[in-house]
C-alpha cells in the first residue's frame, strides 16, 4: 500500500545508528494503553462561559432547570380565560354570556383579579392564566356581547389552550449531563431556564511545532531542496476540529539546544505538545533525546506496529502528553487521528469522535504485511452491487493519500493481503458520505478540471480517481464509474482508444494533447532543431541525460519509437507523469524528455512537437442517461469549456 | 401533534383584528420559492483569510496547485542515491561496490554533484535525488566498504524509494473547488502547495432580536408574568452553526417607533435580520407593519401552510432578508431550519446542509390536519424490528419538543393522519444517530436522574421518554424499551405496579414517593392540621381553591378518595404533573393540591403527608442481561445513588 520504508517490518531492521529507537515495537493497542494509563484519570480544568459563548463547548457539570418552564400556566391563544364548567352547555345556537373582568392579560402582565364563576378575563397568547380559570377559548370562537360581556359559542375542555407550569421543563429536571457538547438546542434549553452562564471544561491548549531543516512556511519562497511545512498546518486544524486551542510555534531546524529551549517553553505554557517531525530520521532523534529529559515518565511508546505510522513516539512529561508524529503526512495524520485525537478529546471532556462505518467491496487485491495492523486509505464509489473501496495508491509520503480518501479499512496483523472482492468495513473520515453524482475513474488530465468546472458550480458532486487508462477501463467494465478517461495507443491500428472498448462501452471524444520534446530554453542541443535532429544530437552526447516515462504510458511508446534500441543515460529514470518529466528537466536532473505542451508551457520549457495523443472517454452506455452524465456531455461541447481547454493548450476534438 | 392554535386551519380563521395577516396563506414550497426568487442570484462578497484562519470557511474560487508536490524527485528512505543499472547484478553473496560522491544530501540540501555510473551519494529521507540517480537503496541494505565506498547487497528497481516531482499534487492540478468548506484536510493540501491565504466567501452577518413585553434575558430576575428569551439564544446559536456571524441585539418591547429605529439600524449594519417574535400576536403585528416600510419588495410570504410554523413571515428589504419567526419555540426553530437556513447557507456560499434520513415505524397513530404540510418531531428508539419514532407530545409551544427530538417526519397536506405501524422516513437533526445503550420509556421522576448519573458518567447513552406509566408499559410490551418506570395503583388489590405486569415483564423495585397536601406556608386552613382536618376545612371554605390532577394519574385516585363526591372550586384545573400543582399553589392560582414531598420541598410549600406511592420499573426480561441494564440495576442498589435519592426526598425500596 505504501512505499514508506519507515514502515518496514521490525524484524528486518538491523541495529544501527538510526534503528535503536525501534528495538521495542509495541502493538497499536498496547501503545495506546500505556499512553492513556500515564495520563488518566486526571482532573479536567473548568471555566465558566456565558451562554452566548457556549456553542461547541462541553458542559462540566450536570445542569438542572432552576425553574418551571413555562413558569406559570400559560395561555396558548389570544382569547378569554374562563371556567370550563361555565360554558359546558354552550353551542352554536346556545351562546353563553360571561361578564368580563376589569383587566386584560397582555403578555408580561400579572393577573390581579380571579376568574369567578360567570366571568372571563381577556388574555393574550403567552399570558398568565388567572386564579379560578381552568381553560382558555380562542377569540375566534367568541362574539362581543352588548354590555362589556362576551358570548361563547362552543364548550371548552378543562385545560384547553393552557400550557401548565413546568410542562415543558420542570424545576429540578435534568437539562443536560456533564460532558454534553453544546449545540443550539442545548443552548435553547438553558436560555429557557434562565441560565446565563455555565461551567465548561477548559479547552486543551496544544503547542504545535515542526522540525526539519528543509521546512518552509506557506507563502515563503521555496528553496531548491525545501518543502512546505504541511503537517504543522493540518495538525493545527485537526486540533481545532477536535476542540483544542492551538499555539502554532512554526518550524525549527534540527538544532538540539535551540529545540530543547523551545520545547521546554511549549510544555510549560500548554497542556500538550505535538511535534510533527521533518522527514529525516535525524530530526526525530534530536527530538527523542530532548523529550527523554523533559519530565517523567517520558517516552511511553516509540515505534508502533501500525502501518502507516510506525515511527510514532508517545511521551508523557510531568503529566502532559508530548507526541512526535511521523514525518510523512499521511502517516502523521493517520496516527494523529488514531492515537492522539482520543487523548485530546478525553482531556477536553469531549466524547469519542462519532465514527461512521460503511461496508464496501474491494475491487483489487490489497497486499499487506504480516505482523502489523495496517490501515488502507480508500476512496469510495457506488456500483450497482454496493460501495466499492479503491485504495488510494500514493503511499504515506503523499498528503493526498489522506486528504483525498473517504476513509480507511483495517487489515489485521495476521493477514498478508485482502483478496479482490473482499467485503470490508470502511470507517469514514466524515460523519456522512455524499454519494457522487458522477464518477470518473482513469487517467487524469488538468484539462478534465476545466470540463468539470460547470458541473461543480451547478452543485454536482464529482468523484475523480486517477488510476491510469487501463485501470479506468477495468473499472468501467465492472460498472464502477460513469466514464473512464483514457489515452491508449494501439500500435496495430495506429490509432487511439477506440480499439480498446468492449461491449457496453462507447467512445466520447475528448481532446488532443500535443506531445513533444522538452528541454531547458536555449539548450543548443535542442533549440532551433527539428525533433529528429534534436534526438540524434542528444543520443550522440554522452553528457546528455534523458528522463523516460513508465512502461505502459502512451508517451512511452512514442519515446521508444524515437530512440529505437538506444539506451541513453537516464533511460531508467521512469516517472509516471508529465509533470515529473518537466520538473526533472527544469531542475537539471535531466536534459530532455517527452511531455505534453500545456505542461511544458507552464514549466517554461522549450518544446519540440512530436505527435498528438487523444484523450477520450469510455462511457458506460447504461449510464448515459443519468443527469450528471448528460451535464458532462453538454459541458464537453460547450463553447466556454472548449475555449478554456484551448487556452490551456489542449485541442478539443 | 401540537396545541398551538396559531397553527389552526386557515379555513376556520375568520377575518378579524388579528387574522388579516393570514388571508393569503402560501404553500411551504411557494413561500420558499418567492423568498429565494427575491434574493438570488446575488454576488457573494469575498474576503481573503490566512490559511490558519480558514477552518470552516468556504473557498470563493477554484484553487490550483501552483507547484509540484513534492517539488523534486524525493528520497523516501535514508540511504544512497544510485543508478539501478549499477546494482542489477548484486545479491546477498555478490555485493556491488560503489564509490561515494563527496556530498551528503541531508534534508534541505540541494545536490551539486551528479551520480555518475559506479557512484552513489548518501541521501536522507526527504532529500533531493541528484542528477543521474534513478533509485535509492535503504541504508539497512548496505555495508560500508573500506575506502569510503559502499557495498550494495540487493538489486534496486528503477524508481525504488523515489517519489517523483508532482506525484502527490501536480502543478496546475485542481486542489479545491469554489464552494468547498475548508476542513483540516483541505488546509493540509493548501499548505503542501505553499498557499498562505485564500479567498473565501464573507460570513453572512445576521442581526437577531426578539420582541415581546414579557421577555427577560437569562440571568435577569423573572417577573411574575415574564418568561426568558429563548428564541434569541437558540436562533443566534443556530446561525453560528450555519456559518453566520451573529449580532445579538436583545429583546425589545412592542413599541412601534422604538422597534422601527432598531430595525432600520439592524438592516443597515447587517446582511440579514431575524426577529423572533414574542408569543403575542400583537407583537407580530407591530413588526409586520414596520417591515412593510423598510424597503422593497417587502413581505413576500406571510402565513405558510406549514405546521408547526404557520405565522412565519418572510420579507426582502433592499435585497436583504428580514424574517419574523413564530413566537413558539418549536415553531420558530423548525421554520428557521426549514425555510431560513437554506437561504442563510446559500448567501454564505455554503452547500445545503447534509440531511440524514432513516426509516422508522410509528408506534401510535399521529393525527394531522388536511391542507397543511405537517412535520412531527420524533424521538427514535431501537426495537428488534428496527427504529421506532415516538412523536414528542408537548406541542410547538414547548422548546423541548424541538430540542429533545432526534428529527422529524413529514405528513403530506392531503393526509389527515398517519396510522400506527406506518413506515416513515425521518430526517435527523444531527448527521448521525447514536443508538442509545439504554432506553427508558414511561413516567418520569427527578429521582430517575440520580440513578442514571453514574451510567451517563460511565459513557452509557441513555434515552428517556416521558409518556406516562401506561404508555411506558405498552412500549415495554412492544419491546421498544428496556425499562418502563411506572406508578400505577390497583384499587382491587390496593397495591402498586405488580398487578399491571404481563408476561415477559418483571418488576424492579424503585423508590417510594410521599404524596401529600401542599399549601402556602402559614395558611391557617392547613398549617398544623391533620390531612383529614385540612381537607374538611378546605371543602368548607367557598373561597378555597384546589388544583386537581389529570384523570389516570395515581395521585388523582388519592385525591378522589380524599374529596369523595365533592366538586370543590378548582376541581377542573387538572394539570398533568407534580410541578404544575406546586406552581399553581405557590403562585396563588390555587390554595391546595396534592403533590410529592420532593416537589413540595423544592417549592417551599407546606406539606401534609398522605400516602406513599411506589415508583418501580417494569423490566423487559429478555433485555435483563444487556450491559447497560446491568449497570442500571447496579446503580439502583449503589449506596451513593440511594443516598442521593434519600437526600432529594425519595425513599429507596
Amino acid at each position: 500500500m505504501t512505499t514508506d520504508p519507515r514502515d518496514a517490518p521490525a524484524e528486518t531492521a538491523k541495529p544501527g545508528l538510526d534503528q535503536q529507537q525501534f528495538l521495542s515495537i509495541l502493538s497499536r493497542e498496547e501503545a495506546l494503553l500505556r499512553f492513556e494509563a500515564a495520563l488518566f484519570p486526571r482532573p479536567l480544568p473548568r471555566e465558566t462561559v456565558a451562554l452566548g459563548d457556549a456553542l461547541g463547548r462541553v458542559s462540566a457539570t450536570d445542569i438542572l432547570s432552576p425553574i418551571d418552564v413555562p413558569p406559570f400556566d400559560r395561555a396558548n391563544v389570544d382569547g378569554f380565560a374562563l371556567r370550563a364548567a361555565d360554558v359546558a352547555a354552550s353551542g352554536q345556537g346556545r351562546p353563553v354570556r360571561l361578564s368580563l373582568n376589569a383587566e386584560t392579560l397582555a403578555c408580561g402582565v400579572a393577573p390581579t383579579l380571579p376568574v369567578a364563576p360567570g366571568t372571563a378575563t381577556p388574555i393574550a397568547t403567552g399570558g398568565v392564566v388567572p386564579r379560578g380559570a381552568d381553560a382558555v377559548v380562542m377569540v375566534e370562537h367568541t362574539e362581543p356581547a352588548g354590555d362589556g360581556g362576551v358570548e361563547i359559542r362552543r364548550p371548552a375542555a378543562p385545560g384547553q389552550f393552557v400550557s401548565h407550569a413546568g410542562s415543558d421543563m420542570a424545576a429540578g429536571e435534568l437539562l443536560l449531563r456533564a460532558g454534553t457538547v453544546m449545540g443550539s438546542r442545548e443552548i435553547g434549553m438553558l436560555a429557557a431556564s434562565g441560565i446565563p452562564e455555565i461551567p465548561v471544561t477548559r479547552r486543551v491548549r496544544v503547542a504545535v511545532l515542526s522540525t526539519g531543516d528543509e521546512l518552509v512556511q506557506p507563502g515563503e519562497p521555496l528553496g531548491p531542496a525545501s518543502v512546505y511545512d504541511t503537517n504543522g498546518a493540518i495538525v493545527a486544524a485537526a486540533i481545532s476540529e477536535n476542540g483544542g486551542d492551538v499555539a502554532r510555534l512554526g518550524a525549527f531546524p534540527d538544532d538540539e539546544a535551540g529545540l530543547e529551549a523551545v520545547l521546554r517553553t511549549a510544555l510549560a505554557d500548554n497542556d500538550m505538545v505535538v511535534l510533527s517531525g521533518g522527514t529525516s530520521k535525524g530530526a526525530g532523534d534530536v527530538s527523542h533525546r530532548i523529550i527523554d529529559r523533559l519530565g517523567a515518565p517520558g517516552i511511553v511508546a516509540h515505534g508502533v506496529a501500525l502501518k502507516p505510522g510506525k515511527p510514532l513516539c508517545l511521551a508523557v512529561c510531568d503529566g502532559k502528553p508530548v507526541v512526535i508524529l511521523p514525518g510523512f503526512p499521511t502517516s502523521a495524520m493517520f496516527t494523529f487521528h488514531d492515537m492522539v485525537v482520543p487523548v485530546l478529546r478525553r482531556m477536553g471532556g469531549l466524547p469519542p469522535r462519532a465514527e461512521t462505518q460503511v461496508t464496501a467491496h474491494i475491487p483489487l487485491r490489497i497486499p499487506s504485511e504480516l505482523g502489523r495492523t495496517e490501515f488502507a486509505m480508500v476512496s469510495l464509489v457506488q456500483s450497482e452491487d454496493g460501495l466499492i473501496a479503491y485504495p488510494t495508491g500514493k503511499g504515506s509520503g503523499a498528503i493526498t493519500s489522506f486528504t483525498q480518501a473517504d476513509g480507511f479499512l483495517r487489515i489485521e496483523a495476521l493477514a498478508d493481503h485482502l483478496p479482490a472482492g473482499t467485503e470490508a468495513s470502511v470507517t469514514l473520515f466524515t460523519p456522512s458520505l455524499r454519494i457522487p453524482d458522477l464518477v470518473i475513474i482513469g487517467s487524469h488530465c488538468t484539462g478534465l478540471d476545466r470540463v468539470l468546472a460547470p458541473l461543480a458550480h451547478k452543485g454536482r458532486a464529482v468523484r475523480t480517481l486517477a488510476v491510469g487508462s487501463l485501470g479506468g477501463l477495468a473499472a468501467a467494465k465492472r460498472g464502477e464509474c460513469d466514464l473512464a478517461p483514457i489515452h491508449l495507443f494501439d500500435p496495430r491500428t495506429e490509432s487511439y482508444n477506440a480499439p480498446f472498448l468492449t461491449e457496453g462501452l462507447e467512445l466520447v471524444p475528448g481532446w488532443r494533447r500535443m506531445q513533444g520534446i522538452v528541454f531547458r530554453d536555449g539548450d543548443p542541443r535542442f533549440a532551433g532543431r527539428s525533433a529528429d535532429d534534436a534526438v540524434a544530437a542528444a543520443l550522440a552526447d554522452p553528457d546528455c541525460l534523458m528522463v523516460n516515462r513508465n512502461q505502459g504510458a502512451g508517451t512511452r511508446i512514442l519515446i521508444d519509437r524515437l530512440i529505437g534500441t538506444a539506451r541513453p543515460d537516464g533511460y531508467w529514470n521512469q516517472p509516471k507523469s508529465h509533470n515529473a518529466v518537466a520538473a526533472a528537466v527544469i531542475q537539471g536532473r535531466a536534459d530532455w524528455g517527452v511531455t505534453i505542451a500545456p505542461v511544458a508551457k507552464a514549466a517554461g520549457l522549450g518544446f519540440l512537437p512530436l505527435a498528438e495523443e487523444s484523450y477520450d472517454f469510455a462511457l458506460v452506455t447504461a449510464r448515459r442517461d443519468r443527469p450528471a452524465v448528460q451535464d458532462f456531455l453538454a459541458a464537453l461541447k460547450s463553447p466556454d469549456v472548449r475555449d478554456a481547454l484551448a487556452q490551456a493548450g489542449f485541442r478539443p476534438a
